[in-house]
């Protein structure tokens, strides 16, 4: 039956915006230039300091798309000719490489095989042969394959050394609870349409002291400089996305009245919950490390892409498989999500599979067991 | 007595947001890799030909300000070394001087004095001077000082030469009944929040032909050739602004209700309305040849910014001057507005200035008298 309400989403970016973002979302305009907005804005950095939890000023918004903030790090850190290793384990390791080829690095792309996590040792290896590498290009969360690289241990490789660690954690920040000054990480990379909440738009970038050092001149709509004089006093270089900022503020506070340590409990128990579920079904979790704000599904005896059709048809969008991945998997995303939304989905992809493979375990029964522990 | 219910924007940008948009924007999100988005997307593409009365598909959308379609505007039609002539007649004249200077164009910069418009003539020279010149940047409305360039003139100087006529029109589109492509122009520039009537973080770059001829590849998140590629198709090469986009298909469904012609004319009224009224309480209009998407107004005897702050007690917010007219002028603003909402800000600006001095003309019977006419 087609769903009365419309199609819920379950893609890994853009996620359904919380009712308390679209009521701000909803809300006329207020001008920038004034000490309202300064206001709200140095709120919203207060509030994202407890974030990523460190002290440090070190940290802008632009208004742009997560793709932008990547470019930012490319350009507000290193130099032409700069050499780095891009880990190129999926469609958004492709794209740092990519990045980095444009704005003339030197780049070494470590292949990972898509869907596997980098082993650090391999990055060991590769930095010790290039001992004028001057920074690693990274995700935290590869969302096109569902795979989680664990920077924490690259960060070990790079923190006493000159090497920047750049973390794209467009599905990674607000979703684990980072602590990149703890961790070593030195350029940390978010966006606004992912565990924020929020309508695309607004990308995030934090950044170390030691990427402080480093800062360039090279770029100008997405200069770090320019926009962290203005930042830091509550002001932006260039008109902001106002009316993100303002919904930024209203979703980092739910963020933060839960905890960042409850959010990334959550996130953990949802995934959990649902490769439990997808297994119960007979299919087959993509990734060998999955992230856990995204589970990526490999059904091998019926297509993907019918799967997520036929999901669609009962009102619950998920995401198919992007690059080489096309028709392979499909994505489910728990950012945004909790228990009550994503046994939506649960339910939704028993009724789908049983009709294909009416032996097929359940879904919700071990989705349940997993969550009601 | 301070106003009950808030107070009413009447800033070059961004304006107030009208119910229908409010509406659009607080809506749930929807994913933007859907034919759902296509469509949406498509159909905003035709209304902005409608908009710019032309059927060419040469035209992107970026989710960025206005400052990053500029950038983008030098990255994508010069080349490194490139010389260009600038028109710098107010802050957003010297922003295209130090755009072109950091992306290494040559510059040569064409001085004019804040609140004149360019004499052409002056143009005609400096292109003779300079047979080497590949590109004009200008403002059409140069929102930091009230003044209209007139880029149609400047374009019978660039029609027929290697010369791109580039034109910040981001507070002149979707306030002018603008023909780019017969009035021989090469690259406009427009923002969300401006005469488009929604927040900051969307902007538009419109080209003709003679500038497709000259794409570069220097650009990667603001590349016009990536976009191009995938939004004449209906998706992008970026994730999207999408509400942005979404609201922008009805204020643009809004001003083609209207229709361009009767747009346009309803802001030359009330920029004519307005001027009547300044100088009907004593003030003097700054700038030589106004623009209509905005009234900068340049008081003598009293302080600029204590007018701005007086008129803020009112409820109306106007803003004031920038760069070097920093407390010199304050500035009304047209974009979104009809003869119901500037009657407000007359009211308050008269109230006001008689309050400072008693023996003021009336500005409510003189922006009337011409809204009556």
């Amino acid at each position: 039956m087609k769903p009365f309400k419309g199609e819920r989403i379950f893609t890994p970016g853009p996620v359904e915006l919380p009712d308390r973002v679209r009521e701000v979302l909803g809300k006329q305009i207020i001008h920038h230039r004034t000490p309202e907005f300064t206001e709200a804005f140095l709120e919203t950095r207060e509030l994202f300091k407890r974030l990523v939890d460190c002290s440090s000023e070190n940290f802008v918004f632009f208004s742009s798309s997560g793709t932008g903030a990547m470019e930012a790090s490319v350009l507000n850190f290193f130099e032409e000719g700069d050499k780095v290793i891009a880990v190129v384990g999926g469609k958004f390791g492709e794209r740092w490489a990519e990045l980095a080829h444009h704005w003339k690095l030197r780049v070494i792309p470590h292949n990972v095989e898509w869907g596997k996590s980098v082993n650090p040792q391999d990055l060991e290896r590769l930095l010790k042969e290039n001992p004028d590498c001057r920074g690693i290009l990274i995700q935290m969360s590869e969302s096109s394959t569902g795979a989680f690289h664990d920077v924490r241990s690259v960060a070990q490789l790079t923190k006493d050394s000159d090497v920047l660690l750049v973390v794209d954690a467009i599905t990674a920040l607000g979703v684990y609870d980072m602590k990149p000054h703890r961790w070593g990480l030195d350029v940390v990379v978010g966006g606004s349409q992912k565990a924020f909440m929020l309508p695309p738009g607004l990308s995030m970038l934090w950044f170390s002291e030691k990427a402080e050092d480093r800062l360039t001149d090279r770029a100008y709509y997405l200069s770090v400089k320019k926009e962290l004089k203005k930042q830091r006093e509550g002001q932006t270089a260039w008109t902001p996305a106002i009316s993100l900022i303002l919904a930024l503020r209203e979703s980092l506070s739910m963020l933060l009245e839960d905890g960042m340590e409850a959010v990334e409990k959550r996130y953990r128990l949802l995934s959990k919950a649902t490769r439990a579920a997808v297994e119960a079904l007979g299919l087959k979790v993509f990734p060998e490390n999955p992230t856990v704000s995204l589970t990526a599904v490999a059904p091998e005896d019926i297509p993907a892409d019918e799967i997520r059709k036929a999901l669609l048809k009962e009102g619950v969008r998920v995401a198919g498989g992007q690059g080489k991945l096309k028709g392979k998997i499909f994505r489910i995303s728990h950012m945004g999500m909790d228990v009550n939304d994503t046994v939506v989905a649960i339910a939704a992809l028993e009724k789908v599979i049983r009709a294909k493979n009416p032996s097929a375990g359940s879904a919700l029964e071990a989705f349940l067991g997993e969550v009601s522990r």
